[in-house]
């Protein structure tokens, strides 16, 4: 029987994207790799939903915003981090090891933040830049950035926006010129239903604006990123295979189109989570996103819960960090948004609720 | 009719590290994946010949061979880089981005680097590290990396050697341990047969020393990967698919035999340089690498040679850099080490030789 294998993130690869990651090799010093590249620009275009500048980068979700700050600001620079779980908290960690003056944020678990609070922390600072996580993967919280864009650009007209939406692009609604923000990076493991090691970012004309050249051997400057897709190359020995991965996958959203695939992964989401409540779950958080559910369950642990659905073939991710043991979380990403699965994971869940 | 590609990297993907790539997704906080990755530190072992540690990264070449740099230097520590080609150039971009005092030996294209010149670059002073680059990809030049790590090491006891063994690992003879080098770092689309995205370490203890703890958020600190590996584990979502990928090759490599593999590549390159020289064609450099070799031709330009080539399906690459155009490299790695691919290519250029 195959496993329904639903962490959120890596998700499973589906077969039109191994079809095309099983491409014979070509050398990238060619017209056939810049149509390529051109291609997967223009998709990423459709997916960051900008006009502006788009770049592919071999890495992790970590190295692709990591190297967007390192990228974007400047030692001293002051930056706002809100730290709201596991993966925001490593935004704080390496501002630090970049020398950025941090204004950090810190959260409980499952919350977000709102303007409010971020502008009681600046005080009278005028903050260089923000490092927001859309969705923290870690709790499900989604944090309500267009509005929350909005009025950092209001307030802070110069401020340089980098979201981490690397749980949300491609599953959530995410508007990179609409909202003004400066620069988004996405994983390739979530919404793009690809083997993780692939890394994209969306960069706005003000953020493009501060990319400041260190040397053209630098690997963690996204200039040199910008500058060589300007030709269409690659400023190191492009991850090939890897590209055609994400070029399938982005084909895949642009013919689905982005509200499709948003309102599949919404309707999955409500439906899961209405029905959880009913059954002997909690959602975690007050502003769950739609790309995965964090749930914890009102008898057992949660250890006992994942190997009660692992008996019936169903793979969900524990929590991490400080909920280690005491949640689950269920992807609606890629091909995971479809009711069948909803439906498959509820009747196992209910099979083992006690309200049964 | 199937083309010949013969670039010196990004290789061929062989079947069987595609079929290991196309396996399921599975989750890496398991017993399964500590067991995967356990095999693969072992296989590294092997391949860098060296009973230390060993990582697995998601990144370029680039990116192997500086965040060793990051990792194992520290500001204003005196560095000597060997500068010969278009790869080594990038170290020194990259040593001055970190701010590290850099004695730059720079050699003409081709050229290779003598202890003696290291010794008088140095003069009184008593260099931390040094970063070579075993062999050159854009000239084919090999560095004797044996006696030169011998001498380093009696002159100045404590230095890193840091070693850019990304086109030979795998392909000649390399010995971590034995030659006393504290640092290699290889990549995935050369010898190992990958896609180009995933990089490999061996770390002497010496090197080990010499890691420091940043913030366990800094993806570019071997600190973080050595410490995640401990526990078998990730510092990040690992490239599950493409850890897969370089399992197989490990174990390919294992089974052949380091020497019997380092015989054939040895005895290609050695026919195909014998009789490049008779048949219109002259080798580039003195010291020749056996991975690849790079050569031009006594008539004509490189560019017809290779579209003469490649009307006959055979793609090699052409030069980078300032020998852009001047010369072809053909690949001697991985599946391309056959007699009867270098025969075929040989019989191309003979057709094209003006001698015939």
């Amino acid at each position: 029987m195959t496993k329904l294998f639903l962490p959120p993130g890596p998700v499973p690869v589906p077969d039109f994207v191994r079809e095309a990651m099983n491409r014979p090799v070509f050398h990238h010093r060619t017209a056939e790799f810049g149509e390529l590249v051109h291609d997967v620009f223009t998709g990423l275009q459709y997916l960051f939903q900008t006009e502006s500048h788009t770049g592919i980068m071999i890495g992790s979700g970590t190295f692709g915003v990591e190297t967007g700050m390192y990228s974007l600001f400047r030692n001293r620079d002051k930056v706002i981090i809100i730290n709201n779980g596991k993966f925001s908290s490593r935004w704080v960690e390496y501002a630090e090891v970049l020398g950025l003056e941090v204004l950090e944020l810190r959260l409980d678990w499952g919350e977000v933040p709102t303007f409010e609070s971020i502008s009681d922390l600046a005080g009278p600072d005028i903050p260089q830049g923000i490092i927001l996580t859309h969705c923290e993967t870690s709790t499900g919280a989604l944090t309500d950035l267009e509005p929350l864009a909005l009025q950092l650009r209001d307030t802070w007209p110069d401020i340089c926006i980098l979201a981490d939406t690397i749980t949300s692009t491609g599953s959530l609604p995410f508007y990179l010129d609409e909202w003004g923000i400066d620069a988004a990076v996405t994983a390739s493991q979530k919404a793009l239903m690809n083997p993780a090691g692939i890394v994209c970012f969306g960069i706005s004309e003000r953020g493009m604006s501060r990319l400041q050249p260190t040397r053209p051997g630098d690997f963690a400057n996204w200039y040199n990123y910008v500058e060589a897709a300007r030709s269409l190359s690659f400023p190191y020995t492009p991850p090939l295979l890897g590209i055609y991965g994400i070029q399938a996958a982005l084909n895949h959203i642009r013919q689905k189109g982005l509200p499709a695939i948003w309102n599949q992964v919404h309707r999955c989401s409500r439906r899961f989570k209405q029905e959880i409540e009913k059954i002997g779950g909690s959602v975690c958080g007050t502003f769950p996103s739609d790309s995965l559910t964090a749930f914890q369950w009102n008898s057992g642990t949660a250890d006992e819960l994942q190997q009660h659905l692992l008996n019936r073939h169903i793979e969900l991710a524990g929590g991490q960090g400080i909920w280690q043991g005491k949640i689950l979380r269920m992807s609606h990403m890629g091909s995971s948004a479809t009711m069948p699965i909803v439906e498959e994971v509820l009747a196992a869940l209910r099979e083992y609720s006690p309200r049964n």
